[in-house]
C-alpha cells in the first residue's frame, strides 16, 4: 500500500496534483441507501475553498465535486463512489522558476529523494489541495454520521499567541462559520483577525490550533489495541500538511496531572453511566465511552514566505528565493472543515468495523 | 481487521490477556537472512519488566520470550516469526472484587459496552502486559534497522511537572538506562525519583513525557498522503495504553511560531543536503528528510490510586473501589522501550515500504 | 474493505456503472520513473472494446482513457494515477423494462438482496463495462513488467465445443489478434467462427476457455502461504464476470495423474536448474520457479439470449422476458486481454512485493 | 503483506514450519459472545491428521491444539483467539540428506531462490503441516456460521481415474466420514481404496478431486467486483498445498453448454425466490443467491515417491533421490477437512464483510 488510501471499512482512495488535470478519490463501503444531499456536499467543498473571505490568498478554484458513480435516483447503491474536481488554475509556467529549488520547509527534497523525478508545479501531490478529496469524502460520511445521530464540532483554538480560553458551553456551528478565523469567541476572533494583518504586512506567516468535538458518539467504536480510537484520529490528524501534534482529553497537560485528579469518575443518572470529569477525552481503552470526544490539532506556520529566503538547488547550490505572489499569512481556519472531514472518515469507519463485535443475540 | 496487527510490510499481529494463558504474536514480513540474536531480545524484555528496580512495582514476571518458527541456524528464513511469552501471575481470584466493577478511567466500562463480555482479571487484553509482545517484535525491528545503521534513542523528558529542560548533546544510551527513571540528566533524575517517591507516599500516581530521536534514518521514508511518516508514528504511539499526545519536531510549540522562525533552511556540504535547524523533525510533506526524526509523548498518570474511589458497578449502581495492593505510581520510565518498539515497527514497516518506490536505473 | 480493490502493493481501486457518468480508477504503487506509452494503452483498450470486429455486438464506445494525475513530462512520479472513461452510451430508457425484472444468471437478484436498490441501466456495476478499468490499470502494469523483460501472451483455447489441440510451439501475439477469435491456430479459428455464427442465427449463447502464459518471471515470485502466486492468479480470474473455473498446469487433468507421470525433473544447463516438464505451470510452493507460468479460464456462456425466457419480478410474478436488441453470443474472444490484465496485475504486485524477502548481502 | 494472513474481518494469521517448535495462528476478528466447543475443534483436527486410518502414512502427530488467548468462561470475548499446536516429531537429522536437494515438484528450489535460506526439516513451512492451523481457525468459523445454520459438506469426488458419477441426492456427513476415502458411495470408495492399494505397491502416487457444498448461506455474501464471493473461495483453494484446479457450479463445463441449456431460471414459491437449476452454483455477480454453493478443487498427485528419482543440487549437480520411509499414496482424503476450513473461513468473512452493506431502516 502505497499510501493514498484512508480506512478500512469506509474507505478513500485519492489522487491527484496540485496542477494536473484534476483531483479526486474513490469511497469504498458506503452503506447503500443513503440519502446524497449534494448542496450539503458542496457546502463543505466552500469552507475549505481559498479565496472566501478577505483572510485568505485571492486564488479562485470552484472545486466543484463532480459525482461519477455509486449513486443512483438520489441514494447511495453500496458501489463505489468515484469523484473529481477539475483543476482550473493550471498555468504551470508560473513554477519554473522552482523546477530545481529545494524550498525550505517544503516537500521539494524529500519527493525528489524518495521519487527521483517530482511535479513541481505548485507542489504538484504535496500540495494542500488534496485536502479538497478528503472534504469531499469526508461529507458523505457526516451524512452516515448524521443518520446515527452523531456530529462534529470544531474551530480554531489559537493562532499564533492568541488562545481562546475556554471551550464554549453551547456548541453552535454558526458561531464558528460567522468569525473569519472560525473562532467561535468573538473578542478572540478579532484579536486573531488583527494579528493577521500585522503578520501578512511583515511578510511573514502563523500556524495555529484547532478543537474537535465529536458529540453522540455511542459507546463502543475503536479497535483494540493498535486501531484504537485515538490512535485512528491521531493518524489521520497528521496526515494532514503542516499538522505538527495531536492531543486527545488532557494531552499532554496530563503528563503533569496527579491520578487523583485525572481519573473520570462515573456516575449514573437515570440508568445511563457517564463521567463526571471528561479528561479521557471520550475514550478509555482505546473505545468511545460515549461522553464527547475531544481532541486538538497543531498546525505549524505556512512555509512559503512573502520574504526572501536563502536555499539550495538540486546541484547543492545555494540560491535565494524569492518572496512573492499572494499567499495565505494563516491556513489554520481554512482547516477546520479539513479536520472535520477527517474525524468524521475515522468514525464512519469504526462505526462499520463495530458491527459483528459480538453475536446478536 | 479488528485491530490486532500492526504494519503493512513488516507486520506486527498480537495475542493475549494479562491472566491468561500466554502472550504473544507473528511478525509477518521479516527479510530472510536476519541474524537473531535472543540475548539483545532478552534485554530489552527486561527493560519493559516491571520490578526490576526500586521505583516501580513488585509483581515478578520473567517476561522469557519462547521462539516458536521463523529462524533457522540463527537466521530468519522470510517465514513467519511466531513467539509467546508465558504468564506467571495468574491467581485469578485476586480480581473477583472487580468483576462487575468498573474503575475510574480504566477500560473496564468500554469493553463490557462493545463486547458484552469481559475478562476482568488484570485488565484482560486493556493490560499493558500486552505491550510486552511489541518489545519483543520491536527488538528485531531493531535488529533489521541495525543493518542499515538505524538508531532510536528515547528518554523521559517529563515526570509530574519535573521537565528534562534540554535534548542532550550526546545521546548515549548508557546515560538512559543508568538513571532509574531512564532521564539522562542526573540532577533531574534525582528530583524526578524524589517527586515519585512524595507521590507514592501520598497514594497518588503521576504522568510525564518521553522524547524520542531516530537517527541515521536515510531521507525518503513515509508513504503520501495518508501514510506520512509522522502520521504512522503517532498512531503507534496514540497506540500504547494511558498516551494522550504526540507531537513532532515544534509540535505544539509550532502554533505560536512565525514561518521565518520555523522554516528549516537548507545547505549543502561535501554534497549532503541538510537542513540548519530541525523544526520539522526530521519529515517534509510525509516523508523522512535525512535529519533526526524527534517526537513526544504525553502519558496520563497511572489510572489505579493506593487511595479509595467511588465508581459504580454493571447494574449502575454506586461503589467504592479500595486503594489496595502495590501498583506502579508512574510508568512512564518502563514505557520507554515500548515507545522505542513502536517507533522500530513503523520505521521498518516504511523502510520496506519504500522499496520500489522508483524504477531501478 | 467493500471488494474495489485489487492488488496490496500495486492497487488497483476502481469505480462506474454500465450507464453512469464514467468508469475509473486509481492505480497506488506503480514505482516512479516508468515512462508511459500512452498509444499502448490506448490499444489494449481497443482490443478489449465491443463492436470492433463482425463478431461482436454493434454497440460503439469510444472507452478513451483520459488520465487525471499520476504522470509528469511522460513518467510516472510515485503518486497515485486517477484514470476515467466517460460513457458515451447512456440512454437510460432502454432499461426501464428490466427495473423490476430479475433477468435469469445476471446479477440482477443478487444486487437486490444485497443492498435494496439497483442500477438497474445495463447491469451497473455488475456489467462487464467495468472490466475497461482494468484493461487500462493492466496495461501500465505491463509497462512496468517489460522493463524486467516479462511477457504475457493469451489466446482462446475453446469455444463452445471447439478445442484448440495444442499450445503453439511459437507465441506469437500477432497470430493471436490476426484471429477474429483470438485463436492463433487459423483452422480452429475458423471453425469457432462458424460455430457462432450458427449459433447467432439461432439466438443462443457460448462460452469457452482462455489459456495465458507468462513469459520470463524470475523465479521467487508469489507469497507464501496463502498469497501463493497461483491463488492471487485464481482470485483474479474468478473476478472476472462469466469466469467459472481456473487451472494452473496440469490443472484438472493432475487428477488423474500418477506421481511419476506428473512431478517436473529438475535439469541443470550452464548454471541454470530448469525443469524437463512443466505440469507445474511455473509455480512451486506457491512460488514461480522461471519457467512459464501458465494457466487455463472457463467462461460460462453470455447470459443475455435472443430468444424469450421465463423468469420472476421484484414481487415474486412470474414474467416474460423478451430476447431483442443486439448481443455478443460469444464474449471470450474480448476477454483475452482482460485475462491479460488481471495476470498483469498479479505480477507487478508479486514482484513488486518480493523486494525486501530477503537481506541484500 | 507477506501473505500468511487470510481474510479481511474475520481474520486468520498462522506460523511454524513442520519441524520447528510449534505451529499456530491468531484469530483476529471473531464477534465476541461465541460459544467455543473445543471437543469440536479436536475432532476436526483429527480429520486432517495422518496416520488415522490404514490408508495413510505412519506418523503420529497428537496435534492438540493448545489455546492461549480469546475465550473467557467458554465464550469468545471479541479479542484475538491465539492458539499453537506442538510439533512432536522434530527428528531432524532424517532430513539432512535432502538439506542441498532439490526434491522434483517441491518447493525446495523455489524457496531457496526467494528467501536464499531454508528450513529443509519436512518441508519447512511449505510443509503441508500448516494446514492444521487452517482446520483449527475453520472449525471456530464453522461454530460462527452454524450460529447463522450455515453448513458445509465436503467429499471425495474423483480418485486417479477413479470418479464419483452423481452428487448424492442426501447429503450425510456420516456417509463420507465412514469411508476411508471420504467418499459417500460405497461402491466407488472400495474403488478408490483399491486403487490406492495397487498404487502403493508401485512406489506410486495419487491425485484426485474434492467436492464441496455449502448450505444454507444467505444471499447477499461476496463483494463484488474484486472480492466476488467465488474469487475469494478460489484463492482460498488455490492455497491449499497441491491443488491445482478450482471450479464453481459448472465449471469448465460451462464452456461447452450454450445460454439456453445454462441459464438457471427464476422461480418463487411461498414468496421465496429460488432458481430450477443451479449451474452458477449458488453464486451470481459474486454475490450468493441462497442456493447451495458448489464448488470443486483438483489436486495433483503426491510428489513423494516411493521410487527413486534424478534431480539436482544446490550446486546444480545431478544425483539421485532414493525413494524410502513411509508416506501418503494420496493426501486427499485427508484434505476433505481442509478444504471446509478454507470454506468457512471465506463464508465467514463475507458473512462480517456483509454487515453494513445497506443502511438499517
Amino acid at each position: 500500500m502505497a499510501g493514498n488510501t484512508f480506512g478500512t471499512r469506509f474507505k478513500l482512495t485519492t489522487f491527484g496534483e496540485s496542477h494536473g488535470t484534476a483531483i479526486g478519490g474513490i469511497i469504498d463501503g458506503c452503506p447503500a441507501g443513503l440519502e446524497i444531499d449534494t448542496a450539503f456536499i458542496q457546502v463543505e467543498m466552500e469552507r475549505r475553498r481559498p479565496g472566501h473571505d478577505k483572510i485568505s490568498s485571492a486564488r479562485k478554484e470552484m472545486d466543484q465535486v463532480e459525482f461519477l458513480s455509486g449513486f443512483f435516483e438520489g441514494k447511495t447503491t453500496g458501489t463505489p463512489i468515484g469523484f473529481m474536481i477539475r483543476n482550473q488554475d493550471q498555468k504551470s509556467t508560473d513554477y519554473n522558476h522552482i523546477k530545481d529549488t529545494y524550498r525550505p520547509s517544503h516537500a521539494d527534497y524529500t519527493y525528489d529523494q524518495k521519487y527521483g523525478i517530482r511535479d513541481y508545479r505548485g507542489g504538484g501531490r504535496a500540495s494542500a489541495r488534496e485536502t479538497a478529496c478528503r472534504v469531499a469524502a469526508g461529507a458523505i460520511a457526516k451524512l452516515l454520521l448524521g443518520k446515527a445521530n452523531m456530529e462534529i464540532y470544531s474551530f480554531v483554538s489559537q493562532i499564533g499567541a492568541i488562545q481562546l480560553k475556554q471551550i464554549p458551553d453551547i456548541l453552535d456551528p454558526k458561531d464558528v462559520e460567522s468569525s473569519p478565523v472560525r473562532c467561535p469567541d468573538k473578542k478572540t476572533s478579532r484579536d486573531m483577525v488583527k494579528l493577521i494583518e500585522k503578520t501578512r504586512s511583515e511578510g511573514d506567516t502563523l500556524g495555529g490550533i484547532i478543537t474537535c468535538v465529536i458529540r453522540h458518539a455511542p459507546a463502543g467504536l475503536g479497535e483494540p489495541v493498535f486501531d484504537k480510537l485515538e490512535a485512528e484520529l491521531a493518524k489521520a490528524m497528521l496526515s494532514i500538511n503542516a499538522v505538527k501534534g495531536f492531543e486527545i482529553g488532557s494531552g499532554f497537560q496530563s503528563a503533569a496531572m496527579k491520578g487523583s485528579e485525572h481519573n473520570d469518575i462515573f456516575t449514573n443518572t437515570e440508568g445511563q453511566t457517564s463521567t463526571l470529569t471528561n479528561f479521557s477525552g471520550g475514550v478509555q481503552g482505546g473505545i468511545s465511552n460515549g461522553m464527547d470526544i475531544i481532541f486538538r490539532v497543531a498546525f505549524k506556520p505556512v512555509a512559503t514566505l512573502m520574504s526572501d529566503q536563502v536555499s539550495v538547488d538540486r546541484s547543492g547550490k545555494q540560491i535565494t528565493l524569492q518572496g512573492k505572489g499572494r499567499h495565505d499569512v494563516c491556513v489554520v481556519p481554512r482547516a477546520v472543515p479539513i479536520v472535520e472531514a477527517m474525524a468524521a472518515l475515522v468514525i464512519a469507519d469504526l462505526y462499520l468495523r463495530n458491527m459483528g463485535a459480538k453475536i446478536s443475540q
